[in-house]
């Protein structure tokens, strides 16, 4: 058996993922669009063995507990299953991100696990078939497998759901990203579990699709037509009502933190200083900031004043999956 | 012509009036219903007399101009027009708040000013009359009229919509509000614009007035039992989804500001510590939160940790409008 050994980014979604239509295929009920971003990313190598007789799950040089490796373990169980292959596994995850902070990232990790199973056992899975393997490691994942923009397209089976690249003239290039990392002594409610009640309870959940449908739209226009304002615009709304969603659960709930209203109220006061600039959120309280590259130093540095150093991390667009060269040998670290 | 003269006090909605129906004769778009409080109160002398050739209005011993008259004049106006009155007025009114910070409030302005109004052309207005006159002036204003538990039931016309009183067997005797008072340099959007841009433009616009009904009925019914958890619980529920409507509007907007979530998380916080409190919030920063009397002192101290004392205000349940003795001579502060 072959060492297989991949490198994904993690994407930063513009558009929402909010919501599964389907908890076991990872179907969800709305597409998504996404930015592949060069700053954090995951490499990850895989080998199906002989001897081993349950998985290992190595993160970052140290070998994960029975809890910790579940979800990879299940990930692993579906490998084995769709390729007929009957061997356990030995998984070394190397996160890089460039603060102790840390931005736990379920993208780039399960799209890397995929590619490198992927890679191990020789499957030769094309573009689709791999975001396809991903996505039922983690939906998002699906769309690490490109670089610049990603579409999830929901699809209704498991076949059928899966990201594509967006045709995007490379404007990508001119685009950065600042992650304003915020800590919350607050338990957050994990991704899965909002996305879940939100689904089940919200009021506002058949507002949010109604709308997604024409924001994505909207985005896919701006890209074509290199349109940053309205880009910026459709991005920044269609994150707050995103937002709004969770506040119309039962029991209600948010992700913000007074830091991340801190960072919005920030980045409406640099549009006002003449920076064109538009935040983006997820399932947790950091806050995203979309500016042109051109921008991103001057952005930087208004941030600094109101942020520490180490709560700033600048990005700048990622390339796609990477199959990388494995060598023969298991190393730990 | 005799002065009248009367006492209104502020009151704070637990289930939101959020959206117009009809701009002109100030229709809501949904039942709201409220708590009066005593902490706020306006105090308001009206004279109509022949000396005058132009409304004159003092608030708070200093003559207003033009500008600041603009709405009592409007107010004027309609009492003219519906009465016959062929006079301009003098109106003298006091704001009593128990802070610099100030909370202003055209509830109880409004709600005092039509009362004086009745009183000085001896209109001998009925509860539902005097609350139909008040609405006029301000929409909230006509739930001012009466004490505890006031309903806004909205009505399709300028005779059928008006405030009545809500059966509570003085249950509003045992709680109290903490309002915790946020400065925030951002600049405001009005209460009247905010809703006005929500109704026209929120993807959850419709998802809110779906809701309203049912967390109104709630209310109602927690009053009827005094189950506090029930009418807590609904109340928060309540104003989290008014504030999300917020977010899904365009542009987006917020009325939060990061004080405003660290007093909700704080509330958050007490619970899990045992003490029975649930949080509201109108179109600005300010947090007000409900509590049992019993836990109001603690409620207090707990705040005082992370706020400061100016900061903060307790208020218990207020009487509906008074009209007071008026002196026949003008006075000015």
């Amino acid at each position: 058996m072959n060492i297989g050994k991949a490198r994904a980014y993690t994407n930063i979604a513009l558009i929402k993922y909010w919501g599964k239509k389907d908890d076991q295929l990872i179907l969800p009920m709305n597409n998504s669009l996404s930015l592949t971003l060069d700053a954090f990313y995951t490499e990850t190598s895989v080998l199906f063995t002989t001897e081993l007789s349950a998985d290992r799950f190595y993160l970052d040089g140290q070998l994960q507990n029975e809890q910790q490796t579940k979800k990879i373990g299940r990930f692993l169980d579906l490998v084995r299953h769709t390729y007929d292959v009957p061997l356990f596994a030995e998984i070394n995850s190397h996160n890089f991100v460039p603060t102790a902070a840390g931005l736990a990232s379920s993208a780039s990790g399960l799209a890397a696990l995929a590619g490198a199973c992927s890679a191990a056992l020789n499957l030769s899975l094309s573009p689709k078939e791999l975001s396809k393997l991903a996505r039922r490691g983690s939906g998002s994942a699906c769309r690490s497998i490109f670089g610049g923009f990603a579409e999830w397209q929901k699809g209704d089976s498991d076949d059928t759901s899966y990201a594509i690249q967006v045709p995007s003239d490379s404007w990508e290039e001119e685009l950065s990203m600042l992650f304003v990392l915020v800590n919350d002594a607050q338990k957050d409610i994990s991704s899965r579990d909002g996305m879940k009640r939100t689904v089940e309870t919200s009021v506002f959940y058949q507002g949010w699709l109604n709308a997604v449908t024409d924001d994505l739209a909207t985005v896919k226009q701006a890209i074509g037509e290199k349109d940053f304002t309205r880009l910026g615009e459709t991005v920044e709304s269609n994150a707050l009502r995103m937002h709004a969603t969770t506040l119309g659960a039962t029991p209600p709930f948010t992700y913000w933190s007074p830091d991340s209203l801190k960072a919005m109220n920030l980045v409406r006061i640099c549009r006002q200083e003449g920076i064109l600039c538009y935040f983006t959120m997820d399932a947790g309280p950091n806050v995203k900031v979309l500016v042109q590259k051109k921008d991103s130093k001057w952005l930087m540095a208004r941030f600094a004043e109101q942020f520490s150093k180490n709560q700033l991390v600048l990005a700048n667009a990622g390339p796609g999956i990477e199959i990388l060269d494995s060598e023969r040998s298991l190393t730990h670290d």
